[in-house]
């Protein structure tokens, strides 16, 4: 009765050295969160349907799974064929983001939750995306936030924190780029774009790392944006030539933007560099961050290493409170799990003190666990395998998975005195 | 735009505080049966939807939640509504236990694994039970199981190392209570059971701790089993007055059993007392386990404190092969997490160096950082709140979640030198 015994489409299973890697990643991430005050929570996988697509989660709301109704009544099935709508067959979904869950679990337990509250999340979410390199449908996403802190000491933190948790993953060496969406805001009303075409320019001033500044003002071009507006937004690359605008700080932040951007953002933004280091920041005036909900201040983390950014966020003071039925203003990172493991897996740690024991056909169960409990209560990993003809590929086999050493034993090993381990 | 905002039902919200309760038991679990020679692996939350129902999860099958497909075209809700099969619009199902994913696994990655494999799973499963005390739809399994040992070596290895584990989770004093199905067979067979009554027979007497030796008989004739078969076995209930068999060995297992029962079977089986402590091990004749899929030792973890088991397993030879089309020795144990928690939630643990740090109205972001990020580097945890009015309510919170001691930061605390931590 053999079956397909690969993953679902887009999943994965974990190996141990692969599941080794990412509980490894995962203990430090947790250990400097922690030291820095955040607290973790743990929320269902499933949320109420209509929760999930509430709107709070843009357009990945549509990639979300939904869970069959456990009974589902042969009347209410035929309106649903009749109405051409499965949908309406699920009361259950299975969460695509932790942002949704989070303001469901903040609404829920407020009373019992500090009043300014730093959360760590981290745990899967799925998304039906298009399987590809790098795309999966089950992903580990890793979130801080902090509720209820309206001041920048909440950007801060969260920065201070993650910077030292990236240290502390042995990614040395990240820089924090960073914009305000009301900048970027204001910046579109000083070149002279509608409110209107806002949303659309910001999408195309996104690709502004694929497409280059040429490519930017010729997609806007041919999307009928304000031929003007187009204009100054072209001579302003044209002047800005570098987005390295270090140290950070308002002179760095005002030389790189258009005349007539509002004083008072500038100088509140640039009060971040009074409380983390400037060095580590870098003023980049076209960030764009894709989602809606972000409020105030965005930023991403960047490596010299990779061009792909390590994780973003930003503050998002209108959505926390929307199960509340009442603003609380938040601020939250994402650090990218799956891509930084993927770069922390590149070197493989040995386990300190593991030992494969090769037993002879002769070693009796007895004498087998007599060692194997000696040799763990002196602090060793143990793994016990009957030796097979082909020893060294069983050799190589523990020694890919991080043991260190391997002895034979046999009817006349009785004590771990009676080993002689040698080097795998 | 307030909504409900409750956890799905069944399923539940981890504050702060139990989810460091939950990540410390994992930890310990995870690092005693990793000393072991146990290797953690992990699958996807959903499988396809035919291997979940592939008979080999039992009666938990029908609890599982099934996952809507992505794209249903009108012909096929059309078909599904004319059969009254809403199940063939889901693709996938979240898995319900977490033997089937390894038996999967197994299938997929067994070339890549050592010849004797111990894999650690320690995971959420989900089932539509009708929500009770005690019982979740969403709840952590966590899983040892031994595959490709033929031996009662596996069996030695598993109980000790659970053994182990339970010590270092501060659960002392567990023992196991052991015995083998096919000595349940056997003893059946001596009452004169008919071999079709088995399953039934086995059923009742499943029920012996909670209805006693007269309520299995009064059920078995009830149910209309052979009355000479019942009366055997009333007369075997009135001879052995107790369960006790310590310690564990040949005497105890004979004492315990009809005679005619095999030998060779009872041997096999007191070979174990060579191998594991045999004060530790328990026979008791009439364990029987739910799962059908056993084939061999079954076991439990009994503790002097609790009435329930604190987990149980056995050995399955015919079911880890079932997508590879051939049988596959195997062994192991169901530690019950939820449980275990819940006892270990008792005892409230403190941070070590938590440090709630009140700022008053005066103290800048730059000065707050600072401090924090001095202490973090001296190793302590530290929480930043602003003071407010209701100073002895915030203090409290703090205690409630493990921090140790706090001080109040003003314009004139630059240094953590200046700070007088209090306990709190």
């Amino acid at each position: 009765m053999a079956q397909a015994i690969t993953p679902p489409r887009g999943m994965r299973d974990f190996l141990p050295a692969e599941k080794a890697a990412r509980e490894r990643a995962l203990g430090i991430i947790r250990t400097s969160y922690t030291a820095h005050g955040f607290d973790e929570i743990e929320t269902p996988v499933m949320e109420d349907i209509e929760r999930l697509h509430s709107g709070l989660g843009g357009d990945n709301e549509k990639l979300s799974f939904s869970v069959l109704k456990r009974a589902i009544p042969g009347p209410e099935l035929a309106t649903a064929a009749a109405n051409d709508d499965p949908q309406s067959l699920a009361d259950l979904g299975l969460r695509f983001d932790l942002t949704v869950p989070l303001a469901r679990f903040y609404a829920s337990h407020r009373a019992e939750l500090p009043s300014v509250f730093r959360s760590i999340q981290i745990a899967p979410v799925w998304r039906a995306e298009r399987p590809q390199k790098g795309r999966y449908r089950q992903f580990v996403q890793c979130d801080i936030d902090i509720i209820g802190e309206k001041s920048q000491l909440a950007e801060a933190e969260i920065i201070t924190a993650t910077l030292a948790t990236l240290d502390a993953l042995g990614l040395e060496g990240c820089t924090i780029r960073i914009n305000d969406r009301r900048l970027l805001t204001e910046m579109l009303n000083v070149f002279g774009f509608g409110a209107a075409e806002h949303p659309q320019v910001l999408i195309t001033v996104d690709k502004l790392d694929k497409v280059g500044p040429d490519g930017v003002v010729a997609e806007l071009r041919e999307r009928g944006a304000t031929p003007e507006a187009v204009d100054a937004l072209d001579a302003f690359f044209h002047r800005v030539t570098t987005l390295e605008f270090n140290p950070f700080g308002v002179r760095a932040i005002t030389k790189a933007l258009p005349h007539g951007v509002d004083e008072v953002l500038i100088a509140e933004l640039a009060a971040l560099a009074e409380v983390v280091d400037p060095e580590l920041l870098v003023f980049d005036p076209f960030l764009v961050r894709g989602m809606g909900y972000y409020t105030g201040t965005i930023f991403e983390i960047a490596h010299p290493d990779f061009s792909f950014s390590l994780g973003g966020g930003g503050r998002y003071d209108g959505m926390i409170g929307r199960f509340l039925g009442q603003d609380v203003p938040a601020c939250g990172f994402s650090i990218g799990f799956e891509r930084i493991v993927d770069l922390l897996q590149a070197e493989q740690i040995g386990l300190p003190d593991a030992l494969l024991l090769l037993h002879e056909s002769d070693a009796t169960p007895a004498q087998l666990l007599g060692l194997k409990t000696q040799l763990i209560a002196a602090g060793t990993r143990v793994r016990l395998e009957r030796r097979t003809k082909n020893t060294k590929a069983q050799l190589d086999r523990a020694a890919a998975s991080g043991y260190i050493t391997f002895a034979f034993v046999t009817s006349d090993t009785h004590d771990m005195a009676d080993l002689t381990p040698k080097p795998l």
